[in-house]
């Protein structure tokens, strides 16, 4: 997986620092995490071709995550576009987007779908071959939804060892990799346990932005990879993350703790701010393997 | 006044450019014009107080002409603006912010006040006691209004020489300023025009964008100090302007030099264009007082 972030930080726009939005690479596949204003800047200077984007993620419908949607999906028509694009978003993204191209009178002419979600559950939102996406329902002031996405787990590598030791024929090879055991000529049954490898574990990858501290996540995000997780606030402005049902670094190492994740990435910085070194120092001393979210920064895993 | 090009060019924000917006400072009012994408960055780029805008106006709605809209209204909220806000702009843009900011749920504590327009003749939209703005029904895809703004004609100057030599007092110098003439003690009456000067000459700005050659605008626009006309092609693509009902830069000249303007300022050029004095070259053959907008340029008169 490799994520690139487009923006990060709160609230609005500046000179320097874009809001929410980020592009997820996953088994060649090309998902949009939100649509801030600028995104589209945003993915001019990261290199990333418009034409790979083929499923946006919209967490909620407050401007630094959605904003710069309606021009990115009015550039694709632009850009003469013509495969699908599927929109994954709370109830309400499609008549705002809809709204905006009728009166533009700017019609894509490529298929452009949405999925609006209103659920207060976690559920499964795209699963294709190689992967999963699921909703992290999360706790803020208008309906929020993070994402958790997973890999599927992939074959099970071939024993070359052992299949040879057996003789057995190279017809077989894709069976054994599915998992399946072999009879041989002689009758005799190899489990398939003897003749393959486990998987390369599958990856997973959480999305939490905009949240309250909230342990309802835990076992949706237990054991990722890597989580996103909101810190608006430092400690020291607590009560007013209580008040806008943000958080802060200290509690999202605290969920990165509780949940287990291998490691925490921090963002969506109030800008408040002038040294977000501070958010990464004070979610260390929770859970060490935390490292802060910047315009531009990358992360493969 | 003072004019700041905060984006002029076409379609899409891009790495280095940006789609319309402008600053007109006229008579210590501060005016937006259009509001793409992006606009809010350039606002900070170009140092212009976001408290000061009062009024928006906007063109037609494409999303290169106000997509930055509704981020700067919300903006304004996370800023904590108290001062009402006035956009001015086609049918539908009130419906377009509305439903955004209910799904949002972060509604404005500042009056926020929509003039949609609708009239397919030129109007009076604003007036106060020193500026007039007007619309300019201009010819394009979807209903699209330029806009005339016009210093009201300022009060007479006295000539001091005269005055001092009737040996009026200075209680019955408004009276002059005004227009006024005025009778001496001895009953003789001393016209106006013996004690004053005329008033600077009021200055007039048109800015019209997105339109197509289109000679209705000439009687609104004649006389104009600055008009600003959009060139979204060279005439080498005259063809396609007028598939899209957009303007060459020899037909914004041809516009400036009909309209009998003083100067003509180029803009809106498409971003197929790697150099833009091609417009400035082609224009001037026509109209020789032509300059070309571009991102951060600004220009008093």
């Amino acid at each position: 997986m490799k994520l690139t972030i487009l923006g990060c930080y709160a609230a609005t726009p500046r000179t320097f620092t874009n809001p929410t939005s980020q592009i997820l690479e996953i088994k060649n596949r090309i998902f949009l995490i939100d649509c801030a204003e600028g995104t589209q800047v945003q993915l001019r200077k990261n290199k990333i071709r418009f034409s790979q984007i083929n499923r946006i993620f919209i967490s909620h419908l407050h401007g630094d995550h959605f904003f710069g949607l309606i021009g990115l999906v009015s550039t694709f028509t632009l850009l003469n576009r013509t495969t699908d694009l599927h929109i994954y978003g709370p109830k309400g993204i499609q008549e705002i987007i809809k709204l905006q191209l009728r009166l533009s009178n700017s019609w894509p002419k490529y298929g452009l779908f949405f999925h609006e979600l209103e659920s207060n559950e976690s559920e499964i939102i795209f699963e294709d071959e190689k992967v999963v996406v699921k909703t992290i329902p999360l706790k803020h002031r208008v309906y929020t939804n993070g994402f958790l996405f997973q890999e599927k787990i992939g074959e099970r590598k071939l024993n070359m060892d052992a299949v040879q030791n057996y003789n057995i024929d190279i017809c077989y090879y894709q069976n054994i990799k599915s998992g399946k055991d072999i009879t041989l000529d002689n009758g005799k049954i190899v489990k398939n346990a003897e003749l393959t490898f486990d998987p390369i574990a599958p990856k997973k990858y959480a999305f939490c932005s905009d949240t309250a501290y909230h342990e309802a996540i835990l076992p949706i995000i237990k054991n990722v990879d890597v989580l996103y997780h909101e810190a608006t606030f430092l400690q020291s402005e607590e009560s007013l993350a209580k008040k806008t049902l943000h958080s802060t670094s200290k509690e999202a190492a605290t969920i990165a703790l509780k949940a287990n994740v291998k490691q925490l990435i921090l963002g969506h910085y109030s800008t408040r701010y002038e040294n977000i070194d501070f958010f990464r120092e004070e979610a260390a001393a929770i859970f060490s393997e935390v490292v802060l979210a910047d315009d531009g920064k990358i992360f493969e895993f």
